[in-house]
């Protein structure tokens, strides 16, 4: 398997010399794109878009027609796995995603099984050949999934929440039934990425979107722990290819120090984290992937670059050089977003010198 | 003006020792209680209830009735600011405040001015001495309001919101603007705070509900700026007694040394942070103020306990003694708490040795 053309984000998470700070957009395929918006319309709903190999695939591509990213990203929903898992998951419109049948009866939490992703999960994995081929080798594809705590929150609660106070309420009242959730989601995403993998996926990342809502002791128990337990499951390298792992806990700038001790290979920051003050607290031990506000996309072309300098510069400062660097934003891009300040930002990150 | 009978809250706040550790609850005076929900819908609608100070006095007295809660904390909104400067707050149901005239244009930040307290603000002053004469001195009163930039929050993006983008959008493209509002709306508190003082407030506390949706850079530049500003402002004693004053930045932890030297007597800390981490981080400069989860009130009464010894526990493992803390928990108290596991927080806090 040859090395992407542009392989400056795979060179980057193997803490090798890049022509570039490579940089790609958490979200990057999403609604502030009009084309991402007509291709949803023509699938229907959400859903069907993931569920379709082919718009799945025209969907990932698009953000890459249209600026210069340094890697694509496997379109699909963090929830395909608790649907998987039987939980029945449907999006009620403009209230976000929900679950027919959410994990509350100990009953159904010893009932819950992982399933093969190969058999309720292809079309993912469909999706991700499709890709790989599309991209001919153009830049790397990055896999994904949901945290097993992130994927718990939704299981538990039923959808999104304000207070999780379901899920907490099992935390400290019933820690065991909350521990085999995570357990068997464990083995569920452990196997769905590996089969990402399997079929083309060259670095996964896991998104632990609500792990920053435990307290420090809860956050090593109930998100971290797990975590640490896929990347250990996880293939390390394909055809002679090393396939790196990023762990990204929004909100978890206070455990920095803890992530980077998991064994992934880059730790994923939000913006209240200075990049720089991260880059002297682990020093070598993980790559950095972040950080700039995704409101910063709202301002004029000017700022925006000024304020993607001011990241560059404070890793800079903290380090010898850019090796180990990949540029994102700290969180999904709006979908309010005016597509062309992208190009700001992208010209703002690649026209900063690497050494 | 004689000290409470119960001073242990005051003692805490000058790093006195205490007969026992002081605690009492944000939002103590809230939906959980039945009495309160009584009593509101007599007001007829929440805003009626803040702005009459007989039904303000009457459920800020609830809690204190029902536990022996070691202060009190006057009822109101953190908006009734805004509301005073002339934006016209309003609460949709099931949809949180909003505002009828959101700050978006040059010409009205340019025309906004800070209230006399005494005059638009009238009904919390009299609520507050109300509270004084009816608690009689026996705990003290503490008095609140929202941080300058929690507030602009609310007064640019007109409501709640879930992504901040109007108010980023200034901050980055027209930082100008947003300084300006965050001066008047400075001043404003300031007033505010030192008119409850003089109406007997016994210490106050700022919240700053929003700052944690910041990057460290902007959050020093636009929401602790502010704040030390409205600090240094403050009448520092009354009447011989010195008034502490309470800064509480949610999410805030990664930037505890800076708040720390903000001049404040206290931080307040949400439970993402460990409290022995923190009594670490900031030594003696200030007294801590927290942190248990909410949701752990939704446990059995055995785990409330076993969750709050471990926070103390903590917070006792990093210093020689139990002095400078006061407990609460890290957030307001959720609607959904069933009253009576309050009773266990109290005995377990109240129990825990003092030295």
């Amino acid at each position: 398997m040859p090395r992407p053309r542009n392989d400056n984000f795979l060179r980057a998470l193997y803490r090798q010399p890049v022509t570039r700070i490579p940089l790609w957009l958490m979200r990057q395929a999403g609604r502030y794109l009009p084309e991402y918006c007509e291709t949803r319309k023509r699938a229907g709903d959400f859903l069907a878009l993931c569920k379709s190999a082919d718009l799945a695939c025209e969907v990932t591509l698009q953000p890459l027609a249209r600026y210069d990213l340094d890697a694509a990203i496997l379109f699909s929903d963090i929830l395909t796995v608790p649907d998987a898992m039987g939980l029945g998951l449907y999006f009620e419109t403009g209230e976000g995603p929900r679950f027919l049948r959410p994990l509350r009866e100990e009953l159904a939490i010893n009932d819950l099984c992982a399933p093969d992703p190969y058999d309720r999960l292809a079309y993912v994995l469909d999706a991700t050949r499709a890709i790989r081929k599309a991209l001919d080798n153009s830049v790397p594809l990055i896999g994904f999934a949901g945290s097993p705590y992130t994927l718990a929150c939704y299981m538990v609660e039923g959808g999104g929440s304000k207070d999780f106070r379901h899920i907490k309420t099992m935390l400290y009242a019933r820690p065991d039934l909350l521990h085999r959730i995570l357990d068997v989601t464990s083995q569920a995403v452990t196997a769905y990425l590996n089969a990402q993998i399997e079929n083309g996926a060259q670095a996964v990342m896991l998104f632990d979107t609500w792990g920053g809502s435990l307290s420090g002791a809860a956050y090593r128990e109930f998100s971290l722990a797990y975590m640490r337990k896929i990347v250990a499951g996880l293939h390390k390298e394909r055809e002679g290819e090393k396939i790196p792992a990023i762990l990204f806990t929004k909100g978890g700038g206070l455990w920095l120090e803890s992530i980077a001790e998991s064994g992934c290979d880059a730790v994923g920051l939000d913006w209240t984290v200075d990049l720089g003050d991260a880059r002297r607290r682990v020093g070598d031990k993980v790559v950095l992937q972040g950080n700039l506000d995704p409101n910063v996309l709202f301002a004029p072309p000017e700022i925006i670059a000024r304020e993607a300098e001011k990241i560059l510069a404070s890793y800079q400062a903290a380090g010898d050089d850019m090796t180990g660097l990949v540029f994102n934003l700290g969180h999904g891009i709006s979908q309010f977003t005016p597509p062309e300040h992208v190009c700001a930002l992208l010209k703002a990150v690649h026209a900063y010198p690497t050494r």
